[in-house]
């Protein structure tokens, strides 16, 4: 199960501000790992609200249902997550495992089990043994504190080569809020090991129906805006949570997401989805270079998604940039089966500075030597432009390397 | 550029009739490669119509734009295919090319340059030098015979790392009528040197509407149901040619498809184009086992086509398969993500007979040991009932191996 620490890991922890009304404890619950921590519990103060973000799949996980089922109502006071099994495809087991796991930790809290919101990311199909939480959730609640983080981010870590924690401060009114976030996940999304959970928290009065339009605005060019692989989890879990510990401190409460004075709360909200989502292109499985796909001059945003996706998901261009190579006909191919408007004879492409094909041909200064260089970099920015419209979006992804299939052709034997 | 042999591939070549009115001839006209022909050209005799099937890339090749604008007047006399250079993304100069070939072939042949058909194959992007066709064309048609095919078939290989060859032969009213093709392609479908070329024969007397409208509903469960990377070429063409030969043996002129005397023609049509496509499939790039994904109990056929392929194109899915994991986790993560109506708590999965998976949960009976052992074997049955409805689908596909990476990372350099 260990991996080399990813080339691309950033070089230090960012320092993470303790959020007023949130403390929590990891232990190892034995769920299947053995000596690390595998359970975090997160105990939330009264009058948290909460927003979610769930997986597309149609085969959701149990968890998943779970919280769904709970965001309506907006509040939570715990959180549990665990590492080693993604009670999923488990069937009547998983979503009893689910509700019992909500209640041990309502019972240890002192809350309603409808406040408590879960996530596991692991093995899909096997039975979750939820009595296991049960043996640890007192001790959680008595050593819950509000830091350190680094803690939280390992205990959810599965085949994540580096814990994956990013914060921010913002002025609401006149008063300095924080938000602090933890993410897992290295196959973007992979059905076992590398789902992706992210739980972000700040203690800003934010209501629930405008804590979800931000989350639900925000995650369209971070989370949603990266791929690994192009499989989607069944588990795959971005919660907010804010707690409002800084009325007291003089914030203003805040209903609508429209609300003018969220103008620097919500840029810093979104850099903390974007600097998780970046981390977690740069644990892609096997990773060696990052790589970010902007598309210009598409028809639509949209348009550009879809085209910028087609090449971020192209095995083949995964695979040149591994193998260093400036191969701008694999980005062709990928604009071409996209599906979306484009037309051959105003596409060029660049990779970082250089211009490599211009209107439908090879740029007459294409100079293989410049562009063999840039190849050696572990950062790769390729850019098309279609030249039909206005439609701009940009995607993170990462290269794909043998040592993608390495982990995942070996994962479970 | 050599590869070894996939261990996939036939283990003979099979016997493969002449077709009257059809005679070849290959030649090394140095595009690309040394030591080795580069380029087919068929003559077809007076009559013959001709159908086609092109990719559906944005972004086409010029021969692809050529046999697009031809294909309708139905009547073909030559075709020419080369490997080493695509001529994709080559703008005026490779326009230029396409006709400069076709005139080059239209003198040697006695023909007008519109009834010669154009398919290349290699690098996107660099110019093609349609005059060292002009030096070997008077020398092909020279030299053109009815066989041997296994000729024709090695002078379109790219990646391949074996010929690919099918026919079969059919009764048309009282006459026996033969087919006779070849394909390359080796991803399914890549943009560089794996396109997907398929060229396939009859001296059936049959109309251009009517081969066009067999050729359209043969490729849907052939080539169509064929993925190796899910990456769809600039440049991917499948033409079919009908001499009409036959019909001096008393074979009767169809003009129509639903012509009840097509019905065992249709059959033997249908076989060579599956044969041709199960080849590609065999020599995927990196492939060391062909697996066949059946879906079954769908809403209807399209949507079990979209499922099968969301698990054929899976990377966690083909690199479990390449580590002999029988991770049925991973399927149901593609079922999952396919956006097709599914229920979780109705779906089963089957590795060979081996229930893996049963109504949303793992199988009461599922015994790994037997499951391991069936997933050593080289090919490979996978099978997804959803229990929702009628609608059924099967396609073809390869693992994803690290053998994949090596070649696609490795190629231009």
């Amino acid at each position: 199960m260990a991996h080399a620490v990813s080339p691309l890991a950033p070089t230090r922890v960012p320092a993470m501000p303790d959020i007023p009304g949130v403390r929590f404890a990891a232990a190892a619950a034995g769920i299947r790992y053995v000596g690390r921590t595998d359970v975090l519990l997160a105990v939330l103060d009264k009058g948290t609200s909460v927003a979610g973000v769930l997986t597309r799949s149609k085969c959701p996980s149990a968890p998943v249902e779970w919280c769904r089922a709970r965001l309506a109502a907006g509040a939570a006071r715990g959180l549990v997550v665990n590492a080693g099994n993604a009670n999923a495809f488990t069937g009547k087991t998983g979503r009893a495992a689910v509700k019992l796991t909500a209640e041990f930790a309502a019972k240890a809290i002192g809350c309603r089990p409808a406040q408590v919101f879960l996530a596991s990311t692991g093995v899909i199909g096997e039975p979750l043994e939820a009595r296991k939480f049960a043996a640890v959730m007192d001790d959680l609640v008595t050593r819950a504190a509000p830091g350190p983080w680094i803690d939280a981010a390992e205990a959810i870590m599965t085949t994540d080569t580096f814990p994956k924690l990013a914060s921010a401060t913002a002025r609401l009114g006149d008063t300095t809020v924080s938000i602090s976030g933890i993410a897992k996940g290295s196959g973007m999304i992979a059905p076992d090991m590398a789902t992706l959970l992210s739980f972000v928290f700040t203690d800003a009065p934010i209501a629930a129906p405008a804590l979800q339009a931000l989350l639900a605005r925000g995650v369209v060019d971070s989370f949603n805006a990266v791929t690994v692989d192009s499989d989607t989890s069944t588990s795959d879990t971005l919660l907010a949570f804010a707690t409002g510990a800084a009325r007291a401190r003089g914030a203003p409460v805040i209903d609508r997401a429209g609300d003018r004075r969220l103008a620097e709360f919500r840029a810093a909200f979104d850099a903390v989805l974007a600097a998780l989502a970046e981390q977690v292109a740069r644990d892609g499985e096997g990773a060696r270079k990052l790589v970010e796909v902007v598309v210009e001059g598409a028809v639509s945003k949209r348009s550009a998604r879809r085209i910028a996706l087609s090449i971020a998901n192209s095995p083949l261009v995964k695979t040149a940039i591994a193998g260093e190579d400036a191969n701008w006909g694999r980005v062709v191919m990928a604009v071409g089966k996209a599906g979306e408007p484009a037309e051959r004879d105003r596409l060029s492409i660049w990779f970082g500075d250089i211009r490599v094909a211009h209107r439908g041909e090879r740029d007459p200064a294409y100079d293989e030597a410049a562009v063999s260089d840039y190849m050696k970099r572990s950062e790769i920015s390729l850019k098309v432009a279609l030249g039909l419209g206005r439609g701009r979006d940009r995607v993170l992804t990462c290269d794909l390397t043998a040592g993608y299939i390495a982990i995942n052709a070996d994962y479970r034997s």
